[in-house]
């Protein structure tokens, strides 16, 4: 039996966890870091469409941090990691994914050396997100793979303990490196473990770049024009100039920018998405995770999500007016937003950014 | 002795009637809208860098709306018209501009037919303000002349009946169309009944075309910029990629555009302006208009400030991508502004905006 430590327990991470457990094929540890207290005596309280209302709910095993989960491995280590934390690569050193995992294959690599191999499963938004973690543990040294989870679901922690689930969980996950058999072995076998017939549907990603490239048509055009102004998907729409401007000057814009730069590194990425994106929430009065996470005075995954593919784009010499405007906006959002946690400091005497 | 009519008392407005009351050479009076009761009973309260502390000052007349004033202008009438209010053409129709003064101009008509022009001075933003007055009040029936106030007074109602002016009072006034021999002369006059020497500074503008596009360089770029952001100017100026990104990916484009449309139209502004703007509020931790107004939850001057010279772009064929985004982005916040207001209905249910 596979043992799996799922760490975030927002409303991804929960009901990743919920759907594991469900298949009774692996053994889950949970880190919850805010509601710990409450949910070792309580459990969770989850509504979920996927699996209905659950009381009391707990996972096999919840840890307060990642450390008291890597320490209570003991002798067994975890197969998997999946994270499903929000990629804040320009936020706290704390908060970064390769610092947030290194307990675990520490004590992974402490236990087995070469033995086990650990599956980093990131279920999070973004490109490049694999490098860092390649960039920050060598292969000689450490032995893993890093898997790509892309997830499609409404589901929100509502309260201490409490989740709600509103729309069907759809995970694809997949390698980062497609060349890395291990990596796609165990990606299948993750498919596997997280399969639930008639309750969620996941299913094995041949083709992880091209998947996310896709899915940054929405985030990179959409989840970033919500954010800056503030308001759902189709009030950006119908308050735009003639109700046009928004769709004609902004979303398609930007993902035509996007659907470049992926061709600059050769992924074709078809037109008939740009439609389908921006169709897809058209109807729908809902705020995308940058727009929430600003309301709430949190990071937003700002650099994977729109500084990652503008970077590649500047390697690659592909103009981008529409994504660096709103990029150029959104960081001084970002700055606000830090500079409101008192990640950074600006000070108004001389009118400057302190640095650290 | 000139009889005037000041409309809007804000930090501005109160200035302007103070300023001129100041110099006795012409009869003052004020419309008070919202503090009427207490400007009535009490007078203002001013704490002004040009004129020292006031305490219990009024002008020579006092009235809540123009309807008033024009009615007790009897058989006078008024020579100058001051309008000090927000130019938002797309906000309710009461507050649009000629709706505000059409009462006086009526009244004027009446009295003295052709014998009266009325001298109407917009001390406000933005390009192009004129010409919805000269469109709205044919000069076969109407006698008057459209007038340019560009104001720097670092002014603020900070209460009921209380102003606090902590900038000096710049004014420049001139006539916005200089072939007009009247509107020359009575901006010229104008500036004599307003200079106060030693305490405010004014001058003659004779080129006001010219002076409005310049000042859109601040107020389309910068102004803009920090309403979308939320910040004030040296943040948004420090909080940039490497410190620059705000000023060469966002200010300095959109001020050479503005340079660009204005010379399509063959008014050269200096580049050297562009520097200058930039540096003006650089070390200020100020937040200009359109951020005040959006925080406020104000509309803000954005046709006049920015899709005005937009329209001209586009007539003139001067392409202007950043302009264009920063409009784009900031209609849909005026349409969130006009929501919170009640100006503008969106159904959730059928996800679309009501029309009207």
């Amino acid at each position: 039996m596979s043992k799996v430590l799922v760490i975030g327990a927002g409303g991804v991470g929960v009901i990743a966890a919920l759907s594991l457990w469900f298949k009774r094929e692996s053994d889950i540890s949970l880190v919850v870091r805010s509601d710990y207290d409450k949910v070792l005596k309580h459990g969770y309280t989850i509504e979920s469409c996927d699996y209905g209302h659950l009381e009391g709910w707990k996972p096999d095993h919840v840890y307060s941090t990642v450390e008291d989960a890597a320490a209570d491995a003991n002798n067994k280590g975890y197969d998997y990691v999946v994270v499903t934390t929000k990629n804040i690569i320009d936020g706290p050193a704390d908060s970064r994914v390769p610092n947030i995992i290194r307990p675990v294959l520490e004590k992974n690599k402490k236990l087995h050396g070469a033995q086990l191999t650990t599956h980093i499963l990131l279920i999070q938004n973004g490109i490049d997100i694999e490098k860092e973690i390649w960039a920050e543990f060598p292969s000689e040294e450490y032995k893993y793979t890093v898997l790509s989870g892309i997830q499609l679901i409404g589901s929100t922690k509502i309260g201490a303990g409490h989740i709600s689930q509103i729309g069907k969980d759809h995970l694809s996950c997949g390698a980062f490196d497609p060349q890395d058999t291990a990596a796609v072995h165990a990606a299948n076998e993750f498919v596997r473990m997280y399969n639930n017939e008639g309750h969620n549907f996941v299913e094995f990603d041949p083709r992880v770049r091209y998947s996310r490239w896709k899915k940054l048509l929405y985030n990179a055009a959409i989840n970033t024009s919500t954010a800056l102004v503030g308001l759902d998907v189709p009030r950006c729409l119908e308050f735009g100039v003639d109700k046009k401007s928004t769709e004609s000057e902004l979303f398609h814009p930007a993902m035509r920018e996007i659907i470049a730069i992926a061709a600059s590194e050769g992924i074709i990425i078809e037109e008939e998405f740009i439609t389908m994106f921006t169709e897809i929430t058209r109807k729908k009065v809902f705020k995308p995770s940058m727009c929430v996470d600003r309301e709430k005075g949190q990071l937003m995954e700002l650099e994977v999500i729109l500084g990652n593919p503008i970077r590649i784009a500047k390697e690659n010499g592909v103009p981008t007016p529409t994504l660096s405007m709103l990029y150029n906006l959104l960081v001084l959002v970002q700055a606000k937003l830090k500079e409101q946690k008192g990640l950074l400091k600006f000070d108004e005497v001389t009118a400057s950014l302190l640095d650290k």
